[in-house]
Order: C-alpha cells, then structure tokens, then sequence
C-alpha cells in the first residue's frame, strides 16, 4: 500500500495530520449522543445529534444548514454549491443508530465511546455516524486547505434510518425542488471480509413486518386451561416454522416469483471473491453456515432473498417458572428482498399465507412496519468509476464489487425520485459489529477513507456529463 | 341453599359473625405481602409471609410453632395434638405467590388488595393465601369458642409451591418423625365452572423445562448474515412446531406410552359434568377451544397429558424495528402429565426429541426446571368423604368429582413420603385468573368455606381407623 501521502496532496495531508487529535474527540463527541431512533425517550437525543452536525456544517462553511423537520426525526440539510461547471453530488448518511440491547453483551457502555488497539469502539461508530463523520472532515479539510470544494454538495443526513426511513420519502417528495443533482453518494456500507475494499453495487430490499397471535383475553393457568385453549406462543412458533422449510426455502406461494436469476457476469464477480466459509463461521461462532439449499454462500447473502424473526417475545420471561398460557405472543419478521421483488407485493403474499397456516383457535394478524425495495448500482457508470479509482488508489487495492446483503430504503427511494442510482461508497467492515453489541470501525478505514473521500471529489470535479 | 346458621353450630356461626370485619382485614393483610417465590429479590416477603403466619398460628394456640428454615424459602410448621384419640390431620397450603407480570393488564395493583362486589382481589386472593387463611380461621374459631380442635392437627405451609417446590421434598424426608398422620389435606384447588361445587380426585403431574437456542455469538445484523447463519428464533420456532402436530397431538416419541386410559366409571363422572363450552369460550375470550384431537374438554384437562409454551422470548421485542438474527432464543416449556407418566422419564425423552428435530446451525439445550408426578384420590375414602359431607352440607349441592388440569407437585410427595394420598379440599374458581392479571377470591367461597372447614373438623373427628 502506497503510504498516505502520496495518495492526497501534502497540503491536505499536513491539516489532517495537524488535527489528528481535535479529529477523533469531535467523532467521539458525536458518538457520545444516543440518538436511537426507535425508541421515543430518545427523541431529544437525535434532535440534539442533528443540531450538532448542523452546527459542524456551519463552521465548515455550508450554506443553507437547516434542521429540517419531519413527522420523526429531523433531517440536516445543507449545501455548498459554488464550484461552477462542476456536477453536483448529494450525499446521504444517517446519525440514527441502532437501539443497545441486549446491554449485558456490551463489554463497555455503548454511548461511552474510546479508541483503542486501532478501533473505534461504541454504538455508531460504524454504521453510520463513523462514516457521516469522515465526509465533515473531508470537506472540512478541502475548505481549510483550498477554500472551497471542487464539486457542489447537498447533504442529506437523515435521523431515521433504523426506523425504516418513515418520514423520508415524504420529506424528499416536498424538497424536489432543492434536491436537483448528477449523482447520489449513500455512505452506509463497507469493505469486504478480511478488510478487503470492496463496494456495493447492489443493496437488497426489506420488507419488516410484526405478528401478533392473541389467544385468551389474560394470560391462564397452563393446568386448569391446557388442553383447552390454543396456546398463541405455540401457535406463533408454528406460524413461523410454516414460513419456511427445513431447507431454509421461504415457503410463501409466490415469494420467488420475480426474483432475478444470476447473470453469468454475475457468477463469474461472484466466485472472484473466494468466499472464506470458515473464517465467516469462526467470526461467528457457529457451527456451520445454513441457508437456501442450492446457492452458494454469497449467492444466497446477495442475490436470494431471506425471511429472518428479528425478535419474538410472549408470556413469561422470567427467572424460574411459571406455569401460564401467554395471552398473547409476537414476533418481528422481516424479508431481505432483492431485484425484482416488490416489498408491498411480498407482504400481501405473506400476510395471506400467514392467515391460511394460522390455527383457528388464535387471532393474527400481520402488522407492515416498513418497506424498502432492492437497488442495483452500474460499476461502469462515471460516479461509480471515480469512487472505485479513489478507493484503490488509498487503499492500495482494486475493490471487489459487492451485493451487499443489507436494505438501504433511501437507496431506493433515489432512484425513484430523483432517477439517480447511488453511488454506495462506505468504508466499515463486516465484522464491525453493526446492530450488535460492541459495534466498533477500525481506525485505519476510517483515516485512509477520509483521503479516499478527498480524493474521489477532486475526481468528481472531472467527470463532464 | 341453607343459611349458614344451620351448618355450624351457633356458638362458632355467632364467633365468626362477631369477627367478620376483623377477619377480612387480616386476609388483606396477608395479601399485602409480596411472597412471590421464583423472585430472589421477594425472598425478603416470603419470609415476612411466613413469620406473619407463625405468629396467627401461635395467636390461635398452635405448639411447636416454626419458620423452618429449607434450601430456599422457609416452611411454616405448627401442630395441635391434645385431641386424644381423634385422628392426626395434616393440612397443607402454600403462602407464596405467582408473580404478577404482565403487570399492566392488572386493572388495580396486585398487591393492595380490596374487597367489592364481593370479590377479594388480589395477587394470592384464591392460590393460595384466600385458603390457607380459611383454615386459620376455622381453627381459631374452634379453639376460641370450644377451647381446642375436634382433631389432631399437623400444619405444613410452604413458600415454594409457585417455584416447584424445589426444597419441600428434602425438608419432609428430614422432618419425617414428626409428620406421622392419618391422612393429608391440601386446599389450593377449587371448584367447577359456574362455582359448582367439587373437589378434585387427581392432579395432572408437571414437568416444566427450559430451551436455550444459541447461535452467533452476538447478535448479528440480518442484512449482513441472513442468508448465511441459522436463526436462533426461526430455529426454537421450528423445534417447538416440532413438539406437537396440528392436531394438537405431542410428538415426542413415547409420550403416551405410560398414560392410563380412562374406565368406563371415569368416563361417567366426566359424562355427569355437562362442560359447558361456550361459558369457557367466553370466559376465555377465544374463538374456539381447542386440544388434542379425539377427545372431550374435560378429558383433554383432567385425563390427558398437554404441553405449552409458558414463555417465549429472544432478540428485539421493542418498538419499532431492528434489524438483526438474534445471538439466541429461549422458552419456557411445561408438560401437564397424567398417570401413570414419570415426569422424569417424559424429560429424557423431550431431550432426546428436542436434539433430533434441532437444525443444525444452533446449540441447543433443554434444561429440566422442575417435575411433580400425578396424583389420584379415592373418593369413598373416610377422610375424602367427610369432605364431600361438609362441602354438601355448606354449599347445598353434591360436589362433582372433577379431575384438575393442574399440578401440585406436593400431592405426589406426601402420596410417597408418608404414604397418604391427599384429599383436595380446596374452595376456588376456574374463573379465578389464577396465575394471572386480576386474581381473585368469591368472599362467598371463603366465607362459607370457612364453615365447611369447621364441619370438616367435626366430621373427621368421628373417622375411626
């Protein structure tokens, strides 16, 4: 790997280097604010996130910094728009994270960040705020240095991502107008396993859903009602092992139907990248990896869809026993979708299938929480291409091109909105932790990312539609 | 119906009728106290029940009056033996409680009980406080007006009967010399539906079990793994679907084996009970009653062995969405067994089962949590049949024969341990929520209970070996 100064001009590298401490303090600052956004209480919190961000925006020198508001959570809104003839490029990244539980897993407290042994540990610093953060030192950096930025930029930072992007559509919808761009760059994905650059040319879709079984109107003694009444958590479990067989196949008539058959190409990019099956199950700490029969590993994490319970919780919970039927019992269950399926189309699916397999001693029902449809991104497009070119010219490898397994719904909604398939130029690791406890960002991709940024604006600038 | 007047004798119905107001004080009293045993942080109330206990006993005139220390809660012991040459009784009953989650389906808190519309309302109002409470009562009343019981009485109140009695069994083989009786009583079981009267002549056994599923290590974001590895909650789902087919029949090879079937007497008395279905629909609020395919509600409750899930539970149960495969998933589950099954056999079977029908991406365990065998009383018995007597002579109607759905484990061990086979004396309700949110007590029940106990007394005073 070249070392960092040869990929960025000196000039830019001495202010990065200069401001290495200031740097890691305002991202831990940042990572301070437990901005969960499914969760009420925490409300003032992702307000709070939002300010602070719309604050950093300001001092950088953007214009028209707004905390914009919503139905949810606000959304920043920013612009730098001076760099005539140069394509304009809006930028999304979310500073919504991921709720804490289960807590007892958490080695250190999520919201008490540090850096240590290379890593950035605690709730965000990954996904996303680690990686919103690297673009305001970015930027930060090219205004400092050379008192402006090659290309123009609208932000759009968005408070609600873990919570199925809500109130988003809607807010895109009303600011059309101000929105106008050449490309999108979604920052929210990452490298490949063993830390290898990578980027995502395709995220899948989501569809996330809650069933709720009720059965009797309070929870009742198991012995003076067992073996009379329909138990809902035995009714929900086989309301779910209904869902898919043995052989890990979604068993919902016509869940299949649209999903788009690999290409050749697509076989060959995937087999390039020599999957390592038992790193991923010693990563994991599983026995062995399962999943549709008949696709391979990355096949299935990218290109199949899958139906996985999220959570599921009914009766009693407690230490010791105690001998009920649960009056009720629920479950989240959400389906990664991919081209072409349609989310509302599956969830009609799903909720007609799960009615025909429920028992009738219950009631269900199938509640939509949230839907994001699955997009694909053209490697040989120009925005595509720079960011590939930044990516190996500071990481010091030709990325792979990834599907990511994950469900971006603003990617969609992008595409349909404003017709610009985003650019996914992310920068965390496999590994990272994302939804889980100790959620960290290696140190190194979040430094060497930084110029990866720099560099791919100073690329931007060049491409002429 | 008689009026009570005509059921006690006048001095004892003239005591009771002075002391009404005081009496429900002190039942209210006893439920204020939280006595809920499979809590460690209540083992501070249980003991406080216990040592309130004590203190009535020691009031009333008891020797030997005890907190008895055990492994986990104390057993209050006490006994009245001046009555020569009357049989030796001993009554058994439980102060400890259920706990009372889901707390926000109680329309008033569990633990400030009240009396109105004559109900007594409350954690503990009917199991098994309300019960025990009518035998001190009854025993007050005696020694109070007359000067002494009619019998000889051994007292044996545990605090562990809602946690499976993990430690009654040790204390009674160490207090074996001094339990020497000629028969048991146990009153934590009630009447039919519609407040029929009815005594129970057999209790379902118990085996109560727990399943932990684990999986990843942590859990892990269902976009980045779903496809890959095994989901602890698809998986417990698929192994407790496993447990029973869709006619409610358990498929744990074996199960049945040992249960016995039902004679054409038994099948007579069940024939004498006229369930009614629809009351118990409505009771229930559900659709439907269902159970085992083949055979009648009441058979389904009394005669045939159940299984459920008490309690289900793994990864994200909060508002909203997350988006994860939890790290693992967990359920209580609980088996209702009949004779002749052997709780502990049934267990190594449901472990055997549980691991053939485990996908293989998951660790998964079953851990034995509790078990009590079933019991069954013989009706023409001297001792049964002064109860059968007293309750006619209270309540004004033949009491029913019923089979209950529930399990004591303590039955079974006093059938084994001291060789008498319990009579259930016991003046609750199905409708009596039990286990559940809004328990309570019909005052009519305790009150003329009371009165029943009393004749009871009398009658077994006249029982001669």
């Amino acid at each position: 790997m070249e070392t960092l100064e040869t990929v960025v001009d000196s000039a830019i590298e001495a202010h990065l280097a200069a401001r290495t401490e200031a740097r890691h303090a305002s991202y831990l600052e940042l990572l301070r604010i437990p901005s969960i956004s499914t969760l009420s209480e925490h409300a003032p919190d992702c307000r709070r996130a939002a300010e602070w961000i719309a604050a950093e925006l300001t001092r950088i020198g953007f214009d028209h910094v707004e905390v914009s508001p919503t139905g949810g959570h606000p959304i920043v809104y920013a612009d730098w728009l001076h760099a005539a003839g140069a394509p304009t490029v809006l930028v999304y990244c979310h500073y919504d994270v991921q709720p804490v539980d289960p807590i007892e897993l958490w080695e250190t407290a999520p919201f008490e960040p540090f850096i240590r042994d290379g890593r950035v540990v605690g709730r965000g610093s990954a996904d996303d705020k680690g990686q919103l953060h690297m673009h305001l030192q970015a930027w930060d950096a090219l205004v400092a240095v050379r008192g402006g930025l090659p290309v123009n930029v609208k932000v759009v930072f968005e408070g609600e991502e873990e919570s199925s992007s809500a109130n988003l559509e809607r807010w895109l919808q009303d600011n059309r107008a101000r929105l106008g761009c050449d490309a999108v760059v979604i920052s929210d994905t990452g490298f490949f396993e063993g830390n290898r650059p990578a980027m995502n040319v395709g995220l899948r879709g989501l569809l996330y859903t809650q069933i709720d079984v009720v059965g009797p109107s309070t929870d009742v003694h198991s012995g003076g009602y067992g073996g009379l009444v329909e138990n809902p958590a035995n009714a929900l479990a086989q309301i779910i092992a209904s869902l898919k067989n043995r052989k890990g196949v979604v068993q919902v008539p016509g869940f299949y139907d649209d999903v788009v058959k690999l290409t050749a190409a697509e076989r060959q990019d995937i087999a390039a990248m020599a999957f390592d099956e038992e790193a991923m199950k010693e990563l994991c700490g599983v026995p062995v990896l399962v999943g549709e029969a008949g696709y391979e590993p990355l096949e299935r994490l990218g290109y199949r869809p899958t139906l996985d319970v999220n959570g599921i919780w009914g009766g009693f919970m407690g230490e010791g026993s105690k001998t009920i039927i649960p009056g009720h019992a629920h479950a989240k269950v959400s389906c990664r979708l991919v081209p072409n399926q349609d989310p509302a189309r599956i969830f009609g699916l799903l909720e007609r299938y799960v009615a025909e397999v429920s028992p009738p001693g219950v009631r269900v029902t199938v509640r939509n929480l949230g839907m994001g449809k699955p997009v694909v991104t053209d490697p040989t497009g120009p925005f595509a291409k720079a960011a590939l070119d930044a990516i190996e010219a500071t990481f010091g490898a030709k990325p792979l091109l990834s599907r990511g397994g994950g469900s971006i719904p603003v990617a969609e909604m992008f595409d349909t909105l404003l017709g610009r398939s985003p650019v996914m130029l992310g920068f965390s690791n496999p590994d990272d932790h994302a939804h889980a406890p100790n959620e960290f960002m290696r140190l190194d991709n979040y430094e060497t990312g930084i110029r990866t940024l720099v560099r791919y604006w100073d690329a931007v600038a060049e491409v002429r539609g």
